[in-house]
């Protein structure tokens, strides 16, 4: 027994002891593993998606009080381009950024070709018969509140405007579209030559009306915003101060620039080595444009002569709009009298960042522009407030010891309002690395100008991520039963509607940064805005931009601001953090294929009078949509594969996805500009026109002389067959494994 | 005792126990990691390196017999581009990869622009005082041996020449150059003006002979190789069929065409639903030109008129060389009678790969030409008969269950002798892809032409690589101890020597396929020949070039050609299956840096003068030469961190920095040209030029009219100005992190 016993206690200890040892041991050894293989927290950080609750934080982190404060020092003061607030304000950026917690920040200086009037010396006179001065526009804009008394304001002027004097017979174009063109050569029969154009601000960019202008033989532009577009009748809100309507004195400034970039260094950043070209090889007009008032505006207006306009044509200034030529009598002249000139100046550009845990050389990426007219509390300071609080969490949460899996950039542009300058002069000085690493590039600039809803355009490849993000905000716009919902629904409710029963997101032309990242480099872009029901923007580049504007009728406690920020905070992170980016190229395939049939049933038979078929193009967006098949597959097989390279991959393919797009020939006439799906219209930069090379050959090619025609017909057929390449191209793309990238094998 | 001896033997038990659990549990806790988380396999394969004994597989798996088989095949029928042949050995080698075990192989058709002779009517007439034939050029070369008895062999001939009938006067042009030309017109006062040069083939690239003398207004040009090159006197050789000199009937076959594409398809792929220029838009030459041999030029030449050339000028024709104009007998005339004819046919290419088993979508590729003038023994099939002996040998390591790291791919171009045509078109075609995925391009093309050592020219970025290569493989040639030794070895010994003392690597101008890889997207290439001592390539583009030539004179046991396989068997691997890329951008540095310092010597003064400085420039290389040691730090740093996303990550920066050079808007008045940095010289497309913008611009400045010299000096200041944001660029470039993608922090 006693050997027994001890037998049994033996087995007891001993098996005891083998479990204690065995636990321990299987601890120590998975330990071990961990310990003695530091691949481990690399391989587990590469495999990780994003955590979720960091997103929650984020969204939870912005607030719209500090928005607010953020806007108020922005408005303080004016801050142009090339002016000393434009650095001051650059500077400001950059400490804030390091405050926050960002890793880095920098002032990125460029010299660009600006342009400012002279003191207060442009206007527009009106001669009577002995040639005297009746009365000339006013020179600046009436101060109806005291932040409008400092003597740093710039005056109503159109940037880049010829300078010169010019005096001549007054004739009205409307909106200066071609089409308000061809009405008044071919309907009216008016000659436009050597005459002064007054037209109203809207619908198209007003250097395209100015180049239109030039383009008809015109010797001059006169701009206006009238009552109808900036306080129309019917509408409860007055003007300011005292509501959100612009005054019969306020003025749009802006520029006449089309080509988004500095005039002098087309191509390359206008760093202080930088080969400028002559002044006059530049592309800027050569007729003085100047914009005023519509309480001026009614006086030229008033006195034309010639039959009254069309029905579409006329404004709400209470008088017989007139097509002219000239006043009732003809003796009575406009004058125009510009001494703008065009001049060096350096603005700045700052950048600050964050870089990721995982792929610290992939870059998500949000900017604005910082330069404002005058005071910019909507554009682009609603934007620029809304993007501080946004680095701001970021930096909060940075300095908390969290990090996004790829790098974080915050852009913060200078010269936008010139012309989109510097955003495309770093774009164009680091085009290889941008264009090898940038994720995305998420825009801001004016981001509120109401309270009704959002509205975004973008590449298609965003269009998940931008869904996605907005339902996760809770909107301040409460559902048609009074409860809470998101940004999304809010949205939906109120939108028109995709195939595929989402609220419709727009394309992108041009009128901010974005621009140079999608039609230069092919880098996924979105711009987004909380707009207003009814009243478009009407201070827009006026001097009454102001805090008091936002602050006392826009957004009074910033909960829309705060919106946008959430929605932003939280897009960005679905970039910086996922494990697979938020992009899909199946809702880019629908969206070119959309277009397409769109396009075949417009033009089909046009074409195929020429003997253009459609059918090579077709084929190649089929084969496009089958990669994009081939490529959601790939992706959904790699759930069960814990593969860090097989991740990167897919996501190297997501990215460049917006890249093939980009044909660095350029669009005809258009180097720079070489998105062949996307591009801002030719007769309307601020529009996007879906495949801008064949619209823009087929446009008016009926009216166009003969050898034109022909060689018009030959460009579309050039703007098929690229097309077709770079779609095929795309599809052969989509298929990383080079298993089809020789032709016909796509998918399989 | 016991109860000691009890405890004790508890005490034994339980350790042993408790050890025994221990190293169990140890083994079953790390096991049980193993098996429970599916992401060790991926992840080991993603940080594993190559296995060094795969390379050695490789190596040895290479045979001369094999490759002297695949020789006979594709020398035993002509097979000119466009023709019948093409498609059979295209079909052939998809056939032979599919046998060999490759993942895939695809014929890509292309539809070009080629050119071909129609019948055997071109030639070159001497016309008597009565205008009548005395003599015509022979119409096709001297049957040597029955090889060349048979109907399908292209008579001497250049393509794309100007097709038409020039009677006139002869004026002898040595080898064509631009100093050649000068010589004529400046030195002995010859106005060329509708005289028919006659010129020495050799020196630079026939097309430029071709464009020069369109350039000083001559209507014809006749091209001879001078028996000086191809069968000079005091060497032990002999003429074919005896022996490797071109006999007198010889002629060397060749293209016109400069601009290395489909001429009617300039930037996109010449696909069936291209569009096409008309012909006439192409950059075409517009004079006849044509080939003839020496036995033939000898009774032109001997019959000249005018002064006797200067000593630099005299061939080896026992003849007085003379300038012309004209013969001796002013009556008697020299005439051009050209139906060549541009047409529109079909040639392939053939794609084939293995897939990568960790990174599939980074492709290390190896290519050739297959077309050939006749049979091309060593112009391309020597290149192409160790191809074929390469992708054997990979072919049957996948049979055997290897895969490499990333994707292999081979690649069997079409009408390279046209103008580098099959391998641009594919490159157009799928250049997205490619300039995403393509790690390096190998190019082959004629591969062996001497025993004596090996020459390569490459891009910078691949010394290293092309280095630790020739450095594996044993070198067919003993060392001076009669000791076997390595290929690279046998280099170093025969070759002059860089600042590191390691054989020169040249640069790559054009002349074959790695151009459009090269100078259109930036994927570093490498071009390698193992070459002759002393006797050039005299059979070059003849029907000589036969399986009799390769296997009497040059290679008889096929050792050289093993070698060279062997080289690129390895070479290809190294790309392939390393865990970092071979690639070292302080190689790219350095040799940049030299190329700026022995710039500098030259010009300063020159610049100086013009007010330029260089110091932009020198600065941006020194922020680059310090990116380049950043990068190399950072990768030094890897050793230790098991993080597969790290090297993803610094893999991605070696391959993407060729690309940095690359710039879409082109060279002036180049625009498909786009290395900024190394391109083929604008006045010899075989030569590579430095600088190449720089240079151009800079080119007999001092000769030209005033108004162009103020254009060219400001050419010359964009230039500089360009370079230094190219190369400021780079060094942005190579600091991935982004912390320093502004400005002004390089290396932090």
């Amino acid at each position: 027994m006693r050997q027994d016993k001890t037998r049994q206690l033996l087995v007891v200890v001993g098996l005891v002891a083998v479990i204690a040892g065995f636990v321990i041991g299987i601890l120590i050894g998975a330990l071990a593993i961990d310990n003695s293989e530091p691949e481990n927290a690399a391989v587990a950080a590469a495999l990780q998606d994003g955590d979720a609750s960091i997103s929650d934080k984020l969204i939870n982190e912005i607030d719209g009080k500090n928005i607010k404060e953020f806007l108020r020092y922005f408005t303080s003061e004016p801050h142009l381009a090339g002016t000393r607030m434009d650095l001051v304000q650059a500077e400001y950026v950059r400490d804030k950024w390091l405050e926050q917690g960002l890793d880095y920040a920098d002032v990125v200086p460029y010299k660009l070709l600006l342009s400012y009037p002279q003191g207060k010396e442009n206007r527009v006179e009106y001669l009577n018969s002995g040639g005297d001065v009746e009365f000339e526009s006013a020179r600046e804009e009436a101060i109806l509140d005291e932040s409008q008394r400092r003597d740093d304001i710039v005056p109503p002027f159109n940037a880049y405007s010829g300078a010169g004097t010019e005096q001549g017979d007054l004739v009205f174009a409307n909106y200066a579209t071609v089409e308000d063109f061809n009405h008044l050569e071919r309907e009216k029969g008016i000659n436009l030559t050597d005459k002064i154009i007054i037209a109203k601000y809207g619908r198209i960019f007003r250097g395209d009306k100015a180049f239109f202008a030039m383009g008809v033989g015109a010797k001059g532009l006169i701009l206006y915003s009238d009552p109808a577009d900036v306080a129309p009748e019917g509408y409860p809100d007055k003007t300011y101060p005292d509501g959100i309507f612009l005054p019969g004195s306020g003025v749009q400034r802006g520029s006449l620039y089309k080509d988004m970039m500095d005039p002098l260094t087309p191509g390359y950043p206008a760093t202080d080595y930088a080969y400028r070209i002559d002044e006059s090889e530049a592309n800027l007009p050569s007729i003085p444009v100047h914009p005023i008032g519509y309480d001026d505006a009614r006086k030229f207006l008033s006195r034309m002569a010639g039959d009254e306009v069309k029905e579409g044509w006329k404004g709400q200034l209470n008088i017989t709009y007139k097509y002219g030529p000239g006043f009732s009598n003809p003796q009575e002249k406009a004058r125009l009298v510009i001494t703008t000139q065009n001049t060096l100046a350096t603005a700045y550009n700052v950048i600050g960042g964050i870089t990721g845990a995982v792929e610290p050389d992939r870059y998500a990426m949000l900017g604005n522009h910082r330069d404002a007219w005058v005071f910019g509390a909507l554009d682009p300071n609603s934007g620029t407030a809304i993007m501080m609080e946004v680095s701001r969490a970021y930096g909060k949460l940075v300095k908390g010891g969290w990090r996004p899996r790829r790098s974080v950039v915050f852009c913060s542009w200078g010269a936008e309002e010139y012309g989109i300058i510097g955003s495309n002069e770093y774009v164009e000085e680091f085009s290889k690395s941008l264009a090898a690493r940038a994720v995305v590039y998420l825009n801001l600039d004016t981001s509120v100008t109401g309270d009704y809803r959002i509205r975004a355009s973008s590449s298609p490849h965003l269009y998940k991520a931008v869904y996605e993000a907005t339902k996760k905000v809770t909107d301040p716009n409460k559902n048609a039963d009074g409860k809470s919902q998101s940004v999304y629904d809010n949205w939906y409710a109120k939108s028109s509607k995709t195939a595929d029963d989402a609220p419709t997101v727009g394309d992108l032309g041009s009128g901010s940064d974005y621009a140079p990242f999608m039609q230069r480099i092919g880098v996924s872009s979105v711009d987004m805005t909380y707009y207003h029901q009814y009243a478009g923007f009407p201070m827009y580049h006026s001097v009454y931009e102001t805090f008091h504007l936002m602050s006392t009728y826009y957004d009074p406690e910033f909960v829309v601001h705060a919106t946008v920020g959430r929605v932003q905070v939280e897009l960005l992170r679905s970039f910086a953090d996922s494990l697979v980016l938020p992009m899909d190229c199946r809702d880019y395939a629908k969206r070119i294929s959309a277009m397409f049939q769109s396009f075949k049933a417009s033009n089909e038979g046009t074409l195929g009078a020429e003997d253009i078929s459609l059918d090579v193009l077709e084929n190649a967006i089929q084969n496009m949509t089958a990669g994009a098949d081939y490529l959601q597959t790939t992706i959904d097989g790699l759930r069960d594969r814990k593969d860090p390279m097989a991740y990167r991959t897919v996501n190297d393919v997501l990215t460049g996805f917006e890249r093939v797009f980009i044909d660095p020939l350029g669009l005809p006439d258009r180097p720079m500009v070489r998105h062949v799906i996307f591009a801002p219209s030719s007769k309307n930069m601020y529009a996007s026109s879906g495949f801008p090379g064949l619209t823009d050959a087929l446009f008016e090619i009926e009216l166009v002389d003969p050898e034109e025609k022909v060689a018009r017909w030959n460009q579309v057929r050039h703007e098929v067959a690229r097309l077709t390449h770079v779609i095929e191209s795309a599809a052969a793309y989509l298929d990383h494994f080079l298993m089809t990238l020789h032709r016909g094998k796509h998918g399989s």
